[in-house]
């Protein structure tokens, strides 16, 4: 019998994945779990979209150009320079999701054994990315106590080595919510000068920034044209997961021209996905005003209530729809698990994303969860009253 | 300014890229470029399959299971059980088109630096998918003398080292349109057998078998369970190129498992896609009678007129919609330049594919092109009469 390869046994599985088959217990027996644990909205898709694919004229459905239409690359590059990204049609690439781009980036920056430096805790597929490529991601830990703010540079110095290629950011952040200030980026400007890195920024949540916090795009920065690479989705823009849209950016012409080499191999992104894609950028203004408002509530409504809990601690988020919560237990893996085997509520339990998976420093993470507000306000509530009745029966509580 | 990545350096351009600008050029010029380099059909899209989109009735475009909407795998499973392949939908993946599942089996099978051995000439993006995954393609040369039959196995058994994890084949062949018989796929099972090796198998031409030729899928051979692999696609059979869905299969259920962990970091396959590709299941028998009478008439046309030409060769292709064809030139890259940039006949050029991008041996195919027959019939006389007069004016002419 042929053997599977060793990335493919390292190869992590998504870090919720040992929670599902108690999710789908509880389930059985009759309980109704509130997923907090999620990435998918539960806001609408703009009907400008979906209006896009059922009026579909087209008569066979063909492979686009590998780097996206170029309707919808032009039409795309005007949304950037409207907000101060100054790119054109041909320093970006339409990509099967953000997901795609990370992945294109990967390969086409790092050898096999290279290494890049992202904070932790951080998005939890890419270590996936990073295994699919060969590389090894080394983590600078950030920190709950100063609301996950960006570890000081000399952090980042003390790991840079010869294999180092690039610093990776997700701003704003999945999974601690944070937002990267002005005087942060300007940091991580000089560094990557200083060493000459690539500056990876992962800004598929760039609309969900909060209160008077203004984004700033790895591509406003000066002088970066050839480090400066973005990571984009239409995804959570405008709640388009399932039609795997997102985009690569960069100035830098030789990524392009190369990434896109990568492109050619797999063909084309998605066709009706880039339809809806292009439709999405005449959403009308009112969309994102009453998205908005209702992320802000939820945030609102959420943080003020987690930290109400004895012994929880939920900095407030500035930009995405996650928080990390410190909670007062021995192990979030066990308690995530337990709070789905062993507990419910008023018929009521909740699924959260144990700390551990975010982080890749082994033994950060124990006392905290990630939570997702995508759901609305009443969901919201129960799955806090859940959490604050747990928190109180749950064996392994600890004091702080 | 940091540096591409070797990997990106070498990762392959598509074989045709360097002509695309001199196809460019004669358009310019208003020359009519007729396309033979192009495996995109002009084949309408089922009827069924585009009014699933059509009539959309989602409110939220949602991330689907990374594996693939459970409905449309267990409808997919039911397809290959009417046509004895014995899969339930446990044993299959929904991928981003034939293209990621080939890459998913390369990632979870191979680790970098293994070897699969291919016979060529092959699907050129072969090398690409390779060269992401740092895997090594050796090459076994079938050749045009026998209609590119499966080379002796004692060829294969040569070229087997400590390093060989696969064997690979396109069946039926994209670029020759060879389709394997019976006994050289028994021949193939012993010889995976006996050196304990996974046979990956390309099938997204399956419907595409002309005559009395009856498709062997490697998943019909006995007891190869734990090493037979296939890759799959919507794009060529229902002409649904630009949807990107395809399908990874195998009863390794260690593989599968393995391949889903590739698929979980990248969140799910193109949503859109997989409503039209499950409608397309119901796809009336009608349409693949009308599109098989097509394919053979245009088959029958091209290959019966080009061997009219003299000096030129093409045999018989059993199935897909492509062959590759011997010309009296001294190099076809060349070759395919000059018609495009020195040559028009009644206000017409053609594009074809240089044979060499299809082998990996240097030197091999230099007297070749692939020819795809996605066209009319009066485009294909009109290419053919365009080739015929090309080949006297060609300098570079030879005589057998
Ligand atoms: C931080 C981050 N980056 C990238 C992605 C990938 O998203 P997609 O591939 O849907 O664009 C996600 C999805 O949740 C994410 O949270
Ligand atoms: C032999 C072969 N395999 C795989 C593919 C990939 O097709 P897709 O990714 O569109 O399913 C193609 C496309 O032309 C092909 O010819």
């Amino acid at each position: 019998m042929p053997k599977i390869s060793n990335r493919g046994s390292e190869m992590p599985a998504s870090p919720i994945r040992k929670l599902v088959p108690y999710a789908e217990e509880a389930k059985e027996r009759g309980t109704h779990v509130i997923h907090l644990n999620i990435g998918q909205p539960d806001i609408f898709t703009p009907e400008v979209a979906l209006d896009a694919v059922r009026n579909l004229t087209d008569k066979v459905i063909e492979y686009s150009h590998s780097a996206g239409n170029e309707t919808y690359r032009r039409k795309l590059a005007s949304y950037y320079q409207s907000i101060g990204i100054n790119v054109d049609h041909t320093e970006l690439l339409i990509t099967t999701g953000g997901s795609e781009a990370l992945t294109f980036a990967f390969l086409s920056c790092l050898n096999p054994g290279d290494e890049v430096i992202i904070p932790e805790p951080f998005y939890a597929n890419y270590n996936g990315f990073a295994t699919s490529a060969g590389i090894k991601i080394v983590p600078v830990t950030s920190t709950i106590d100063n609301g996950f703010a960006l570890p000081p540079v000399s952090d980042f110095e003390k790991l840079i080595t010869s294999r180092t290629k690039g610093i990776v950011i997700c701003n704003p952040n999945n999974p601690t919510g944070y937002l990267y200030s002005k005087s942060e980026m300007e940091e991580m400007r000089e560094l990557v000068l200083k060493h000459d890195l690539f500056f990876f920024s992962d800004e598929v949540y760039r609309e969900f920034c909060y209160d008077e916090h203004k984004h700033l795009s790895v591509m406003h920065l000066k002088g970066l044209e050839e480090h400066a690479v973005m990571f984009d989705s239409v995804s959570k823009r405008f709640s388009e997961c399932g039609v795997r849209i997102g985009a690569l950016v960069s100035k830098n012409k030789k990524l392009i021209e190369t990434a896109l080499k990568f492109g050619q191999a797999r063909l084309s992104p998605p066709g009706l996905g880039q339809i809806v894609g292009e439709a999405s950028l005449d959403t009308p203004l009112e969309y994102f005003t009453s998205v908005y408002k209702e992320y802000i509530q939820r945030r609102d409504f959420l943080v003020e209530n987690l930290n109400k809990i004895p012994g929880v601690v939920c900095p407030m988020p500035k930009g995405a729809f996650y928080t990390m919560v410190k909670l007062p237990v021995d192990d979030s893996d066990k308690f995530c698990q337990w709070i789905l085997s062993d507990f419910e509520f008023e018929g009521k339990t909740v699924m959260m994303a144990p700390g551990s998976g975010f982080y890749s420093t082994p033994g950060n993470g124990k006392n905290e969860v990630r939570i997702a507000y995508v759901l609305n306000r009443e969901e919201l509530a129960n799955a806090i009253e859940v959490l604050r009745v747990a928190l109180e029966a749950y064996p392994g509580r600890v004091s702080e």
